[in-house]
């Protein structure tokens, strides 16, 4: 890529993530176009209005695009959307992504990057795990209630590339968020795993709270024994970690306030369920290092038969055409 | 015990498993005491209606019994209360058990003889595994819809003691009740934990019945996993059991009606939960003899996070005294 002042970003998928991120960018003065499909009209009529813990912003007016067809071709994608939607990514960048435009997965779950790189060989890919809480709360209208961290790193990348990635985080330390760059992207969506893993899924399959989880003994017992089991599966895969890091995170989440995960909402709202990333993936990849998960595949499995049963309705995605597979 | 023409015997507990075998002994013609508390009044007048696959009846008039303290002194006392309540029993059994009376625990679960041996040293103790499905409808109202099986076995009997247990199975089949007579209850008691652990427990985590389990394939394939954990758990207590077991377990299950368990229907009616019989002894147990149980224990915890959160109430059990521990 040529060096250029600015670098132009593209979101796909403004929700929690990608409203906070992008709208931080934008409203830092930087080029972002934003993908939008049933909030189109509002938002560019309206600008996209963040309310955040770090303070609230509007960005107005703002780049926002209707179809996929009509994004400009950008530096960096920042793709936000949920991975159950990842399907669609082939026809939602299509215009959006040049030869030299990097990819940005932020994204939960292991294996995001390998499974698009397989629909799209040509992808120039990164990937970042985003420390956040944050949720669509309406059209146009994004809720930012703690934390907001990124750790980005690459997949594919170039030395070029990398210089591109650290210009990246430049822009979102300039833009005030909080981002660090890591060398070792595989190891980081373990270490966020390590979070994910108990709390996404117990919160749903329990009905109930991070906050609930910590309190009774069982379930905080059932957390811990989760965690030492991601900690044995990464450790397999050839990713450090330690019991000191179950302990930390232990204690990091009994000061959170009673919250919800993502997919917890998800589970709520009749979405479908990041289980293949956060859950199918991992459990594979310990067992090709062999390595068994079994409680975290037991989790997999009552998250399936929950998804099964529990009304899940693919919804219509931003900028997914109607007839999308 | 003496030789005698017919035995005594007292019923505590007269719920689906308590009202539909004493009901047969009853309507059979055999002395049969009933131990009652809430609906005392109520059976005493109306008698006991047992509404059964086999053909309905009613017992009347009873031998219905209003206090522990009144109980005679019973040759066979069949213990049907939910293990849950099994610390009342030094208090209802104390008037109804002689020097030469055999108690037998009608219950599921791992070690309810060795819990009540520790508290009252002097029984002498059976227990037995009821494949039934049936429930208490109303007062004095016993629904039986399903199966109906007795299998019987000594916990520390003497041979003569043995010779009396051999009566009680004569007693049941000359009653109508398919009644087997093991000389390995620890053995039997894990063959009902076989399809016990999974189905009690699942159908109450995911909130579902039998049927849905099997027909969703993770589901499906979790019950399968259980299934081999309590396999493995109980070949490593000594007692043999194979894969061709949970085959089997599987088709019968299969070809059972849309059913809740009885963990099921305690959860819904916020009923403790025999979490202890059914999860926690036998996870114990065979971590004494090397064996873990990881699912199992998961499930366990998960039962105690749904039964600390789900409203359980204590219910007046029969013939407990409003001040029982």
């Amino acid at each position: 890529m040529d060096k250029k002042e600015r670098l132009k970003y593209g979101i796909i998928g403004v929700g929690g993530i990608g409203g906070y991120y992008g709208g931080r960018l934008a409203n830092a003065g930087f080029d972002v176009s934003f993908l939008l499909h049933t909030d189109y009209n509002y938002v560019k009529i309206n600008g996209l209005r963040v309310e955040s813990c770090r303070g609230d912003f509007i960005v107005k007016p703002i780049a926002a695009i209707g179809s996929p067809q009509e994004m400009p071709v950008c530096d960096v994608m920042l793709v936000c959307l949920k991975t159950t939607n990842n399907y669609l990514l082939p026809k939602l960048l299509q215009h959006a992504v040049g030869t030299n435009t990097i990819t940005v997965l932020l994204q939960n779950g292991l294996g995001n990057e390998a499974a698009l790189s397989a629909m799209m060989p040509d992808l120039r890919l990164a990937g970042g795990l985003a420390f956040i809480c944050a949720w669509k709360a309406g059209a146009g209208y994004i809720v930012h209630a703690d934390y907001g961290m990124l750790n980005i790193g690459g997949y594919n990348l170039t030395e070029t590339d990398m210089e591109t990635l650290a210009q990246v985080q430049r822009d979102f330390i300039q833009s005030g968020i909080k981002c660090t760059l890591t060398n070792d992207l595989y190891a980081a969506r373990w270490q966020k795993l390590l979070w994910n893993i108990p709390y996404n899924g117990l919160t749903v399959a329990l009905n109930t709270t991070t906050a609930r989880l910590m309190q009774e003994k069982p379930s905080r017992e059932l957390v811990r024994r989760i965690m030492h089991e991601v900690v044995n599966a990464a450790n397999a895969c050839g990713v450090p970690m330690n019991a000191a890091q179950v302990d930390k995170m232990m204690e990091m989440t009994d000061t959170m306030r009673p919250y919800s995960p993502s997919m917890k909402l998800d589970c709520d709202a009749h979405r479908p369920l990041e289980i293949e990333a956060i859950y199918t993936r991992p459990v594979q990849e310990a067992r090709r290092h062999g390595c068994e998960m079994p409680c975290v595949e037991m989790l997999e499995e009552q998250l399936q038969f929950i998804q099964a049963t529990n009304a899940i309705v693919v919804p219509v995605t931003p900028n997914a055409e109607k007839t999308a597979p």
